[in-house]
C-alpha cells in the first residue's frame, strides 16, 4: 500500500487528490508543517529534504510533487490522469507541473519561508511584501496561456488540475483576488466540485 | 527538426546536452540572456515566460527543463536517456530533475535575479550574500543522498547527469568550492569528458 505524508494546507494536497482520483490503494500519514513535523528526526529519516510530500512505495520513497503525480498517473493508467502514451502531450503535462513547482510555489514561498534565501528581517519583510505581485503575474500567465479549459490540458482532467487547484486555493491568503483570473477561478471551483476532491477536503477538515 | 533556443552559460545547456546525447535531429538558436534576448518580442512570441530554454517541436513549443528532458528521452528510446519503461525509476529521474529545477536553480537565481522576488536593493544584496550557503546545502544533499554513482541514477547515464553537470558548473562563480563535494566534483568531470558534452561545449565556446 502506498503511504503519503501529507500536511493539510500544503502542496501535498495535490498528491493526495491524485491518489484519490486514481483509485489508488493508499493511506495518509497526517503531518503538520505548522508544528514543524517535517523537521523531526523520524520524518527526516524518510525524507531528508524536510519537506512534504513524501510517498512511500514498495520500491522506495518518492518526493517532489511533479514526480509523484507522474508516478501515480503512470501506475494507474485506467484512471487516465495524464496522456502517458503521447510523449509530447505528457511533456506538456510535466511542463505545467514544473512551472507550478519551480515558479508559482516558489513565488508563494517567499511569503513565509523567505528564510530559505535570506536572514535579514528587513529582507524577509520585503520578500513578503512583493508576493501578491509575483503571484498575480504567475496566475496572469496561467489565465492567458496555460489553462486550455475546461481542464488544464483541455477536455480531459489530469494530475495538473488537482495541482493547480491546490496552489490557486492559496490566492486569497496571499493577498491576490482570484476573481481577477476568471478562468482560473472557474477551474478552481470545477475541481473543488469533483467527488474525489470533496472527499479529500472533507477528510482533511475532519 | 527540433529547434532549441539556448543561451550559453544558462540552464538550457542541459537540454542541449540531452539532444546531442540522443542523436536528435536538431538545430540551436543562440540567445544571450545577458543581452536580454529572452525579453525581446520575437522570443516572447515563442515563449511568453521570457526564459530559456524553449524547444520548438512539430507539435508546438515545450518549456521547462525537466519536461524537455523527459520529452527527449521518451522520443529517443534507443538512446536510453531515462528509465522510461519503469514508472518508479522514471519518477525518481523526474524527482531529481524537479529538485534541480525548483530548489537548486532557484537557490542560484537569488544571486543575480533576486529582483523576481524583491525590489529593495538591500534585500537583493542580502539574497546574493546568502547564495553560497544555500547552494552548498543543496549540493551537500546531492553528495550524500542523491548521486548513486557513477551516474546520478546508478550504472546508466541519463538526462539527470547533463542537468546536474550544468548546475554544478556554476559552483565556483557562486562562491562554492566544488571540491567540498567530491562525488559531485568527480561526476562533473566524468560528464565533461563525454564526447557529446565535449562537442556541445566546444560549439558553445566558438
Amino acid at each position: 500500500m502506498l503511504k503519503l505524508f501529507h500536511s493539510p494546507g500544503s502542496c501535498s494536497l495535490a498528491s493526495l487528490i491524485a491518489l484519490e482520483e486514481a483509485g489508488a490503494d493508499y493511506e495518509v500519514v497526517r503531518m503538520s508543517t505548522g508544528a514543524g513535523d517535517q523537521r523531526k528526526a523520524e520524518y527526516l529519516a524518510i525524507n531528508s529534504k524536510g519537506r512534504v510530500p513524501a510517498l512511500v512505495t514498495a520500491r522506495g520513497v518518492l518526493t517532489e510533487t511533479p514526480a509523484i503525480l507522474a508516478f501515480v498517473a503512470l501506475t494507474h493508467p485506467n484512471a487516465c490522469l495524464a496522456p502517458i502514451d503521447d510523449p509530447f502531450a505528457f511533456a506538456r503535462c510535466q511542463a505545467f507541473n514544473s512551472y507550478l513547482c519551480s515558479t508559482v510555489h516558489v513565488a508563494h514561498a517567499h511569503k513565509h519561508r523567505g528564510y530559505r534565501w535570506a536572514d535579514d528581517p528587513a529582507a524577509l519583510a520585503e520578500m513578503t511584501r512583493k508576493v501578491p505581485e509575483t503571484e498575480a503575474a504567475c496566475f496572469q500567465l496561467i489565465e492567458e496561456e496555460m489553462l486550455a479549459g475546461p481542464w488544464v490540458l483541455g477536455e480531459a482532467y489530469s494530475v495538473c488540475d488537482g495541482y493547480l487547484f491546490t496552489l490557486a486555493d492559496w490566492l486569497e491568503d496571499d493577498g491576490v483576488d482570484p476573481k481577477a483570473f476568471p478562468k482560473v477561478y472557474d477551474h478552481r471551483e470545477r475541481v473543488r466540485a469533483r467527488p474525489a476532491v470533496r472527499k479529500v477536503l472533507a477528510e482533511q477538515a475532519a
